[in-house]
C-alpha cells in the first residue's frame, strides 16, 4: 500500500520479546531496546566528538534507529541459533536482507526506495558509526543481563549474556569505550554488590579474557 | 546434570509465546499448544479405531507430547521465514536437531539417551500417528485464527493462517478428517458468522483449493 | 453442538492459573502444568518400562492429558477447600463429576459418548498408570515450589507445596519414584543452595516423615 | 502474627479474578470489584435517605467492603458450582465461615475478635442495609458483562451474567432499584447499540421475566 | 449523561497504576489501592471506638472510599512532581478539584449533585475521620513498599516510600497509632528480616525522626 | 554516580504507560513510542531533503529520540490535565524542566553537562526539526487511536485524539504533511471502512477545519 503499511509495521516490534523463553523479572520489546540503542549511541557519538572524531549523524541515526527492524520478519531468533554455523548465520541474514528487500519492493513508493534500500541495510561494519552501533547494542545486553541479576534472576542465561557482551565491548576500538570501562562499569559492578552471584568477579574474567 | 535439567526445561515452553510480532487478542504459549495438539490427536485417534484402524497409542504419545520441544532451543520462528526456500528450512531443521541432540548428549543419562533420540525424533511421518500429529497441528492454528477472528482481530495473518491450516489438512487421509470437514467445521463456520470478515468463504476457498 | 464445542473448550484451561491469590513470579496456567504432567508421566513410564513393568499406553495417554479438565467447570479450587473435610472433597468431586457427565450428555456426539465417559473418568487409581499420573502431577508441583522459592518468593505457601508434594511422591511405589528420589532430587536440592530458605533441610524432613 | 497477617492477606484479593476460565478483554481483581460494590452501595444508600430511609453506615461500611473478603481462603468459585445444588452451596458456604472463624481465631487479637466476627459475616440479609450489597454486588456484574458484551466478546457467559444480574436486582425492594431501572439503565441500553449482541432485547426479556 | 457515566467511570481506576515508572514485582491499582485504604480505615475506627472516640461512620466511608477518584482525571502523578513546590501542589490540587467539579456539574443529576461535591471534597482534614483517612493511606504504601523490599527490589524509591509513610504517621494522633506502632510493626519488622536492606535500622530511624 | 544512572533511567520508560486509565487493546510505553517517533520523523526529514531542504541531521536526532525523556520525573499526565489552563501547563513544562536540569547537575559529569542541556530541551521550536518532530509526535497519536478504533474500542478518547492529531498535524508547514494527507492518510482511512465509528467523515471534518 504504501507508507502506510510501512509505518504501521513498526508497531509489530513492541510484540516481539527478546530473550524468548528464558525467565526474567522483566521482559523487552525490540521497540524499547532500539529506542535505548539510540540513546545509549547519541551519547557514545558525542564522547567520539569530544576526542575530534567526526560524526556523520544521519548515518548514525540511520543504522541505530533502524538495525533491528529485520526482526519484523523473521523475530528474535535465539542467539544460540545464530551461533550454531557460520554457514547458518549467513543464511539468515540473507533470508532477513531477502526479507526486507522484498518488503521494500512491495510497499515502498518508488522515489523513497534507495533510501529505505540505504537505511535497512546491516549497518555494523568498521567505520565510527557502525562500531558506534554494535557497542551501543552490546550495552543494552549488559544492562538487561545486570538488571536480571541484581534482583536475583538465577539463569545462567543471563550471566552469559553479560559476559560475551563485556568481553565484545572491549574489543571494539571508541573513545567511548574507554569512557564505558573507566568511568560507567565501576559504579555497575559496585551497585552490584548485593547480586547472589558475584558480578565483580565475572566482570574481572571478561575484561581479562 | 541430568533429568532434572531436562525436567525444569520443559518450563522454558510456557513462556514462547506463538505468532511472534502479530496483534492478539489472546496469547499462546507453545506448551499450552502442545497440550492442545495432544487432546485433538486423542479424539482423532479415537475416531480411527472406530473405524479399525490399529493405533501405536505408545508412538503417538510420544511424538504428539514432543512435537514442539525442539522450539525451547530455537523459539518460535516465524512461519514465512520457514517457508523462505526449501535450503533454509532443511538447514534450519538440521539445527534444531543438531540441538536436540547435543542437548541428549550432554543431559540425559546413558540409560535413556536411546528413549529420548526416538520420543524426539521428527514424528510427521507418513504412518497413521504422523497423520493424526499433521492434522492435530494444523487444527490448533485453525481453532487459534478462529478466536482471533470472531472477536475481530483485523490483522490478515490469521486469515492466511486459518486458510491455510485448512488447506493442509483436507489433503490429509485420515476418518478423523472426514469427520472433521463434515461434523464439526460447519459448527464452527456458523458460530463465526458474526466476524467481520466473511469466514464461509474463506472456508469455501480453502476446501475448493 | 458436538465436538466443536469440545476443541474450544480445552482454551478455557489456558485462562485458569493455579494456585491463585498467592504472588508468585511466574504464573502457571492449567493447560501447561497438565502439558508438563504429559511429558513427566512419559518419563516415568519409559522408566517402568526399563524395569521390565508393563504400561497401558493408551490409558496413560487418556488419564494424564485429561487429568484437569474437569477444572473447566469448576475452576481451580485452592487446596486447603478441598482439604477441609472429607465429606466436601467428596461432594465437590460429584460435582465436578456431574458437570463432565452433563457436558458429555449434552455436547458429545452418541458414538463417541462412551469413550469420552472413560476419558474423563478420575484417573488416579492403584494401576501403575494411576501411579504414575499421582507421581506426574505431584512432580509439577514440585518445580513449581522450587521454582518460586529460589527466586526468593517468601510466601509460605511453597514450601508447603514443596514438603507435601515430596511426602507424597515418597508413599508411592514406583521404580520411577526411586528413580527421581536417588536421581533428580539432589541436583534439585544442590541447585536450590542460594535459596533464601533451607531447602535441603526441609527436603530432608519431608523425607524423613 | 495478629493485625499484621490480616493487613497483608487483604493483598491476596488482588491476585483473585473474577470469572476465571472465560475469555475477557478486561480482567477484574476481587479487590477491584469490593472497591466499585462499595462505591454503587454508597450511592444506593444516599438515594434511599433522600427518599426518608434510615441508613445505618456503619453497617453498610462493614458489609459491602467485607463481602467477598471469604475468597482469599477459598478462591473465586465458578457460578455453575455454587448453584449446582443447594447442599453444596450451603456446604461451601459453610467451609467458607468455618475457614473465616478458623482465620479469626488464630490471628485476630482477643480484644478485635468480636468485631471481626460481626464484619465478616454473610451481609445479604432482608435489611436495607443487605438489600442495597444484594444490588451493589450484581450492579457489578451487570457492568462487568456490559463492557464485555459492548466491545464484541462473543462468550455466552456475559449475557447470561448480565440478563441473570438484572433478572436479581429487579427483584429487590429499594428506591435504588427503581432510579436505577428508569435513570442508568436506559442510557446503558443505549450506548450499547453498537454491540453485536441486541441488548435492548435481552435488557426488555430480562425485565419482563 | 448521568450515573450511568459516573458508575462506568470507575472502572478507570482499576487501569491506574500506582508509582508508574519504577520496577516493581507486583503492580497495584488505584482501586486495589482504595479498597484496602477501605479496610485500613474500619479497623482503625474500630480501635478508636473500643477508645471511647465516636466516629462518625458516613463521613469515613464518603472519605476513605473516594479519597482517589480524582485521580480518574488527572492520574497518578508521580509524588516528586507534587513535592516540587507549594505553589505547585496546590494549582494540582486546584486543577483535581476543577476537574470533579465540572465532572458533576455536567454528569451528576441534580438532586445528587451536593451529594457529590461533599463526598468528592478533600477529606484528609483534622477531624478523627480525616486522620484515620491519612494514617490509612499511608499504611498501603508502607505494605506496597514492605512487599517489594522483602522479595530483593532494589530500587531505592521504595525505602524512600517506606520511611516516609512511617514518619508521617508517627505524627498523627490517633490510638490507632499506637495500637500500629506496638502490635503491628514488630511483626512487619520481624518478618523483613530476610530483606537484603536492614528493614530493622530504617524503622528505627523512621521512628527516631 | 554518572552516566550510569542516566543509562539506567532509560528503562523506567519502558513502564510508564501512554494514555493512562482508558481501556485499550494494546498498550504503548513511553520508549516504545519514542522509537516510533524516530523512525516518522526519518522518513520525514527524507522527504524534506528530497525537497531540497536542509536537515541538521545531530539536531534531529537529539530532539526526536529524547523528547519524551522529562516523563520519567514527571510520568505521563494526562493531556486534559496539561490543557486545563496555559498557566498550569507553563508551570507543569516549568517542573518538568527543573526536574531535568537537576538530573543533570546531580548525574552527569562536567564535561558531557552542555551536551546534555542540549540535548534535553525542549525540541519543537519552529525550526524544520522542531516542526518534524511536531508531526512524528502526532502521527504517533494517529496510529494509536486508529489501532485501537479498528479494534473496536469505543472509548470516545480514541476519536478525540485521532481528530486533535490530525488537526494539528495539518497546520504545520512541511512538505512530509502534504505527503501524508495525499499519500497516506487515504491508505489508512481506506483500511478503517470496517470500523463501528465512521472514520472517513471524522477524518474530513478534522481536515476541513
Amino acid at each position: 500500500m504504501g507508507l502506510h503499511t510501512y509505518f504501521q509495521s513498526l508497531n509489530d516490534l513492541e510484540r516481539i520479546i527478546r530473550c524468548p523463553g528464558k525467565f526474567k523479572f522483566e521482559e523487552h520489546s525490540v521497540s524499547a531496546h532500539s529506542w535505548k540503542v539510540v540513546q545509549y549511541a547519541k551519547t557514545l557519538a558525542d564522547i567520539e566528538e569530544q576526542h575530534g572524531v567526526q560524526i556523520d549523524w544521519k548515518k548514525l541515526y540511520e543504522i541505530t534507529s533502524s538495525h533491528d527492524y529485520g526482526e519484523i520478519f523473521i523475530g528474535d531468533i535465539k542467539t544460540p541459533v545464530k551461533h550454531f554455523s557460520l554457514e547458518l548465520r549467513a543464511m539468515l541474514q540473507q533470508v532477513e536482507e531477502g526479507m526486507v528487500a522484498h518488503f521494500i519492493a512491495e510497499h515502498i513508493p518508488e522515489d523513497l526506495k534507495p533510501i529505505f534500500r540505504r537505511q535497512l541495510r546491516e549497518g555494523k561494519d568498521d567505520s565510527v558509526e557502525g562500531r558506534i552501533l554494535e557497542v551501543a547494542d552490546k550495552l543494552d545486553q549488559v544492562y538487561e543481563a545486570f538488571s536480571e541479576l541484581k534482583r536475583g534472576n538465577t539463569e545462567k542465561e543471563f550471566v552469559t549474556m553479560y559476559r560475551q557482551a563485556l568481553v565484545k565491548i572491549k574489543q571494539i576500538r571508541l573513545h567511548g569505550v574507554d569512557y564505558f570501562l573507566e568511568r560507567i562499569l565501576p559504579d555497575l559492578v559496585s551497585e552490584g554488590t548485593q547480586c547472589p552471584i558475584d558480578l565483580r568477579q565475572i566482570t574481572d574474567e571478561a575484561l581479562a579474557m
